[in-house]
């Protein structure tokens, strides 16, 4: 049961009546327990449905029936004055990271997390000043409000440390990655509930890419993909990667599913949604699904030498 | 290809500069090559990339960046200064009816079918004449705007005959079963492609209904679903299911899908947005989800006797 006396509070003393509620995947089955004690409360409620995929994702059409929308899981990706994000910690003990002080090559490292963890990064940093790392804890940009937090589409904060060294604690291979092609640091990652800790090898993941950007090479036209979710709406980028061929054609979607994109039936798909729906779900998408500066490479507007990720980072 | 001249002449009689292009699934693959034809012409084009169910799902996000977005493969649900409605007719042959004929009872039917077949009616009516039936085609309401046209959702059309006898054109056993329950007519349908012909049992749908309706009745909660879709958004009717149960609360999605129910973890939901898929797509569901006649059924708001198809009227 997520704690709502807190929030009941404050969203009494915005003089909200009508209450939307959204939540992300692992938190939804959460959704009837907590739409009940708010109605108990006192308030008028309505749940967004829909599956939510971060703090770039907001229910704006439950925001239509209501005076707020309580974002749980994310911090802002975008300050609403009528959104409220209720950000779910998820602790770890820090003995941990006696796994990863072995790997670390440089007595001063940069060090980020992602959302749920970023209120132990202190507690991180007091670890490893007592085995002699000094880690530094960086402010990111606008949508990573939290120094030392990065999001799959944001690495500022890590490349703000300014450190040739960068320790990632979080679990999946792909924000590490990202960190190592954004900053062109050593990384290394800390799963903090397995223990498990590696340098971080983005070489294959560059590999992949290159081959797939062989295989979309011949495509007959291209679709340049514009989310229509609230905090992934990439106009300009997708405006420019449209002008940078005549194959290109401008193509809005909130699901970028596989079954769309062959449905649609363009060769090969260009990516401004969410960035990690190119490198991550590609195994899943019938067609080469590029990811901007891939386009670019492939449209001789960017050379093969600053092949980099997509971040998208605040304007 | 879909024939684009008469279009190309309507956008540029409208001043349309910057055009968004809506197709249903069968005919996405469209996309690239009339995007192409109509850029060639001097337009600006967005494609919307979304699965779209029917005139009922208008890409309002894909709007966002055009003058007019064109829809095509539906008639209008509503009708909107800014969309243009292009149905695409799907032929048959009208001797396919002679297997039809002997299965008709009275001299006087109803006859209806789908806007892809709207403009046969006046062949299919000559056929029957010369067999000796008269084929009462009548208006339906404002979302069947062509006399004889039938949705999945809106039967109107077959209503207002006032026959006894109705026969169904057009493909699948969703539309004569709604035909059925709506009318209380004995409804005979003819599938126009395999020549396929028979009376229509609606029995085993409402037997399965009733089962449905006793395993929803101890559920701890009801998710009363509401869709955002263009012209699927019943609140008014949304609204008054929640108020017929303390254990009923709003839900808002988009997409209405097994995955999304059970990650919400409410144990029963009512549908209110697409009428179709509560019935055809029960199976693939995880937990109840009853049609609104059914919720009233079980809240004590209408007897069992008065069971009955939902239908999204004109308002």
């Amino acid at each position: 049961m997520i704690p709502i006396s807190d929030l009941i509070e404050q969203l009494r003393s915005r003089g909200a009546r009508r209450v939307a509620l959204q939540f992300p995947a692992g938190l939804a089955r959460e959704a009837p327990g907590t739409s009940a004690a708010l109605r108990d409360a006192g308030f008028e409620v309505i749940v967004s449905g829909d599956a939510c995929y971060g703090g770039c994702d907001l229910a704006l059409d439950a925001l239509a029936y209501a005076d707020v929308l309580v974002h749980f899981g994310h911090a802002p990706v975008e300050e609403r004055p009528d959104v409220v994000y209720e950000p779910v910690r998820i602790d770890f003990d820090l003995s941990v990271l006696e796994s990863v002080v072995p790997l670390l090559k440089a007595r001063r490292i940069g060090l980020v997390t992602t959302i749920q963890h970023v209120h132990l990064l202190d507690g991180v940093a007091a670890f490893l000043r007592e085995h002699g790392v000094e880690a530094v804890v960086a402010a990111g940009d606008g949508r990573t409000p939290v120094p030392g937090q990065v999001l799959g589409c944001n690495f500022a904060a890590a490349r703000a440390t300014g450190a040739d060294e960068i320790l990632f604690v979080g679990t999946g291979v792909f924000h590490p990655i990202g960190i190592r092609l954004s900053t062109r640091a050593r990384v290394v990652a800390l799963d903090p509930f397995t223990g498990q800790a590696g340098v971080v090898d983005a070489d294959r993941l560059v590999r992949r890419r290159a081959a797939l950007m062989e295989k979309a090479r011949d495509a007959a036209n291209y679709g340049i993909i514009l989310s229509s979710r609230s905090g992934q709406r990439r106009l300009d980028l997708a405006r420019r990667l449209v002008g940078l061929s005549e194959k290109a054609f401008l193509v809005v979607m909130r699901e970028v599913s596989p079954d769309a994109l062959l449905d649609l039936g363009f060769e090969a798909y260009v990516n401004t949604a969410c960035p990690r729906l190119a490198y991550d779900d590609q195994v899943r998408f019938p067609v080469p699904v590029l990811a901007p500066p891939e386009f670019e490479i492939l449209c001789g507007a960017r050379s093969l030498d600053d092949y980099t990720i997509d971040e998208y980072l605040a304007p």
